[in-house]
């Protein structure tokens, strides 16, 4: 289905012997449905289902990654909005993308964007300049046609799972519309309270009084936490299956309810200093491991993110504009208060992402390799890329095995991305086990039910699906 | 001797050029004579040469990198325990491990176990749920039988030197033992004083006593000194040829006579902060390094491991139970008040380990390829596995050559996968010296008198031998 | 030019597809202009352009690579000097570098030797201790003929550019007669401040009361920035591009102008505390960028190296001896008060440098691939190796691309092995590029165009030539 124009063993080893061998892995698995159980489409695109407007809409201006190195390149982000008043059209900004391409070469998303110009329109031509305007004209024309509609290419895609991220007070109307119309694949929220658990966030005192108030609980930590516990409920009901957390420290820790009441008062009276809202950030990790014991949803932590690293930036665009910048992380000490108390029990799983390579060898293969909660979560953000990914495995398979991981996770808003991503990841990990073949280090039938597993039973059981 | 039905180019590169130099390069060596510098195979297993009773005391339970998997998997610890009142016999537990077999696919454990399946036992066919039990039948008539009990298996292994890891007070008549025993090779203790040494170590004032006491020193800091260098001598009489230290932390600091006195005072009493058990243990270490220049054992450090991650583990199953997890390691600034002291010293042999990654090419091969003292540990605990062997030959080779690193040490108590872990290290750096050769990068005849001297040269002058 | 003898596909991919496709790139640019925006070249060698007394002092005792993996071989850095009294004359020094070549195997050092050896000398034996007296005496000769002095080697080496580091009270009249000579290539100073911005350099006060008395300004926070900025612009009048700063942590702070003063004076007058002179050392970075912005000198950053870490060297030998020992970096927090303030510049160009190969991807590309200030430093020091650059193109590319890194930097003061560290990283890139195009991840027409870039348009970019 993706790019059949294109070098049918891409991303695979170079060697001859090697490749034959990935290649046939790599085939196995290649039409498999995508199990998607962590990322950022909206609902609404696909309730909705409307046509993309343009190739800019699609494939540009809602994808960070691409508009993040454009400015890199000098490009200034407010140059990346279509504005007719300005004169800048969706093919000015095509055109601006085209003359930047080569830029792109060798990065993920130069990549994927090439994956899915022939994966999914059938270009056969070489993107850059000279080919912009034509290229722009077949794509468009496509997006006037019925399949090119986001439901359309939900069910082409072979989607079987889509995990969506939401606030915990959406109502998931959306989601329980989605669920009752003909779709041909599942759509999950997905539990994501940071704004109402960091006191540093912005609003924080003002979104946990519309949690208390949406849910009538009076204000003290009792309550807060039976809100939450509440909304958890209603994410269960509407299909959750996971608890999303982004924090920039791991940093967990165990207190007592008084304590945590406390706390609760002074971040909430916004007169708690730097330690307190830490420890509060901190007993709140601690406090959701909880209520994940409880209630069965999977914990995943994406830690290790400076966010908002321009301020100049945020002002402008917002967030989520391409200057989210990783800090190195520490794992083995700062999850260790929440594993203390529940690393293991039985059916809770944690899912341990980041963007830090060093701690996959050092901290999380150890970690997953003895813990029972505990599971190696996929390269993420920057490090979703062959060879990054290829690097995860090679860092982490020695200690941890592949069972131990939780199976690729595409994180992306960017929907038209979704499949390239996931045939990126099934190709590495193809040329990875080709490679252990190859070494003598794996027999091909073992090779062979890890690479089915990888994409089905695994992701399945970690996600609880 | 390894292995016979295996893949004889297992580990090397799949390039078919490369692999060539790369096989004839290990088969230089292949049969070398085994020396294991570090280790801890207890000295009675030797001694007493009794049969194993079953596979699974052979294979598994000793192995906390074999039950930590599992482990992770879903097995409580608690039935990895051969109980014939809970009807768990050996044979349930080999199950066991075969039911979660293709969760060690990839991992260096089960690539061990697999070597000794075929390379000590001549075990043709895959193990799984399947063949457990005839495999099971096949080890177990095996080892009725003299050739497979420890003296003869030591022999066959061809080991030259073993050197096991021991306590300070420990009498070594086990040792005496087997040095006066026709055993076909040399078994040396190590000085291994951690428990005496860390404040912060369970039991740590008694221990003292108790070195007081044997040595009938007096109870101030030249007491204790005296008596740690007495004990060494004790070591050295019976072939001893390093003192081994684990830390957590890298830290260490040279003091004054009185502050030592002052600090052993307060740690002796119980009564010193965090920071002045920090400051004796850091200080412990230079004093350590002084007695190795004196009297010549080598001093070999591991740091950087938190011990015990699971307090509940602990408490049921004591230490060495498969929950020590790394954590980042610094060694620039925290080794340098040792080396300013004693650095430079012409005959003081440092061999630095390490099981952060991230040190070998920023830290530790800038550090061996300086100071004369300095040798880069092999790759250690978690990273002595293939991909992780080969990862440490390319970040540290570039700075500091071959002739600055250790030798293959395989600290391993799992007495039968001692072979098999040296031939993977062999295996890996023939791989890797064969491509320099493919290269250009390294001549033929260079690439053959490096891999005789890894195994050879190397660890002799490293260790004194 | 380079390495007539040697293996032509040396350094490349071994996998034979590969390798075809890596040497057509490789080719394309081996005999192209070096371009070396960084290094430590004395503009005197090539003024008085004497001829090199021998092969030691050309090839061994300036070469601080060298002469530390001697000294970590047990050889006293004091019999690495010629002294005719002790009865050491060149040959026998170059006979203990024979006699410890093999510890050279497999290191950046030893391959530079060894192309140079062939590439300058036409020596087609391998050096060791049967040829070195051979070699010795082949070298000896040619030096003696007017095509190896100084100035006929920079032709034939194909420079375009150099760069040097000087003091910034050097008044350049080296420089100056330089560019009024007839030389084939343009030699450019590069202003580096760090003795007169850091409170704990050597003779600090002392340094800045010359920078004040040089340039007649007074004695408080502004003279002092006004002579910086004096000292900048004569820079600038002898072709200097850019300002070049090494600092151990990379720590950067905004203040306000009357808080620069009071630190200036704390820190003039010895009385300023460590967390003052970090607040002023942190502050000055950021007004060197505001002075960056102004003149136009593209920023260079060098962090995280631990310098002179052994006193005894230091006292016996001085710096710059080999004991410079790389510490963990950190980017992300400690370049963002900078890049607050001047990240979004049009034209302002800083480049970063790493020893810390976490910060590859983890810090260096997301910034880079950000802020269109930002460029990533090639490898450098102990980075700068075959294997080494081929683990940051992997790290980076897939981020940031190729077009936001700096080009290669030779960053040395062996004249001698320019060439061959620029031939080193173009082959590397090649055999880079050659895995992409063999992959199907960059077509082969854009793999030529950025090698192509990679040694011409983009450090000529990047460093605005």
């Amino acid at each position: 289905m993706i790019g059949p124009h294109r070098d049918p063993a891409r991303l695979l080893p170079a060697d001859p012997a090697t490749r034959a061998v990935a290649l046939a892995l790599y085939e196995r698995v290649a039409g498999a449905p995508i199990i998607s159980p962590h990322g950022h489409v909206p609902p609404s695109l696909l309730l909705r289902d409307e046509p993309y407007t343009d190739p800019v809409a699609l494939l540009v201006t809602g994808d960070h990654y691409v508009t993040r190195l454009l400015h890199a390149s000098g490009v200034d982000l407010g140059e990346l909005v279509v504005d007719d008043t300005a004169g800048r059209d969706a093919r000015t900004l095509w055109r601006t993308l085209a003359s930047h391409w080569h830029r792109f070469a060798g990065t993920a998303s130069g990549y994927w964007i090439e994956e899915e110009l022939d994966g999914v329109f059938g270009v056969t031509t070489p993107f850059g300049p000279d080919t912009a305007d034509a290229i722009y004209d077949e794509i468009a024309v496509a997006l006037t046609r019925p399949e090119f509609r986001p439901r359309a290419l939900f069910e082409r895609f072979g989607i079987e799972f889509l995990a969506t991220t939401d606030d915990p007070l959406d109502d998931l109307s959306e989601h329980a519309a989605l669920a009752g119309s003909d779709l041909g694949g599942r759509v999950a929220p997905t539990f994501r309270p940071d704004r109402y658990l960091d006191p540093e966030a912005i609003g924080f005192a003002g979104n946990v009084d519309r949690l208390l108030a949406a849910t009538g609980r009076p204000g003290d930590f009792a309550g807060y936490l039976g809100a939450l516990e509440e909304r958890r409920a209603h994410f269960i009901r509407h299909g959750a299956v996971s608890a999303d957390h982004g924090v920039e420290e791991l940093f967990t820790v165990d207190l007592e309810a008084g304590e945590g009441e406390r706390l609760f008062q002074a971040v909430i009276a916004g007169r708690a200093d730097a330690a307190q809202q830490r420890a509060f950030r901190g007993h709140m990790l601690v406090q959701m491991a909880r209520m994940s014991v409880d209630d069965g949803l999977v914990m995943t932590i994406h830690p290790g993110v400076h966010r908002n690293h321009s301020s100049a930036t945020l002002g402008r665009f917002g967030p989520d504009t391409g200057h989210d910048i990783p800090v190195a992380t520490e794992f083995t000490r700062g999850i260790r208060p929440l594993l203390e108390r529940y690393g293991l029990e039985r059916d809770f799983h944690l899912v341990l992402f980041a963007v830090d390579e060093t701690t996959y060898s050092r901290e999380l293969a150890p970690l997953a390799g003895f813990y029972p909660s505990v599971y190696l979560g996929a390269p993420w953000w920057f490090l979703d890329a062959p060879d990054a990914i290829a690097r995860h495995r090679a860092s982490v398979t020695e200690t941890a095995g592949f069972y131990r991981s939780s199976g690729f996770i595409d994180d992306t808003r960017a929907f038209l991305s979704i499949p390239a991503r996931h045939d990126t990841a099934r190709r590495v990990d193809a040329g990875f086990l080709a490679r252990l073949v190859a070494e003598g280090r794996v027999r091909l039938p073992a090779a062979e039910q890890i690479i089915d597993d990888l994409v089905g039973a695994i992701p399945r059981e970690v996600f609880k699906l």
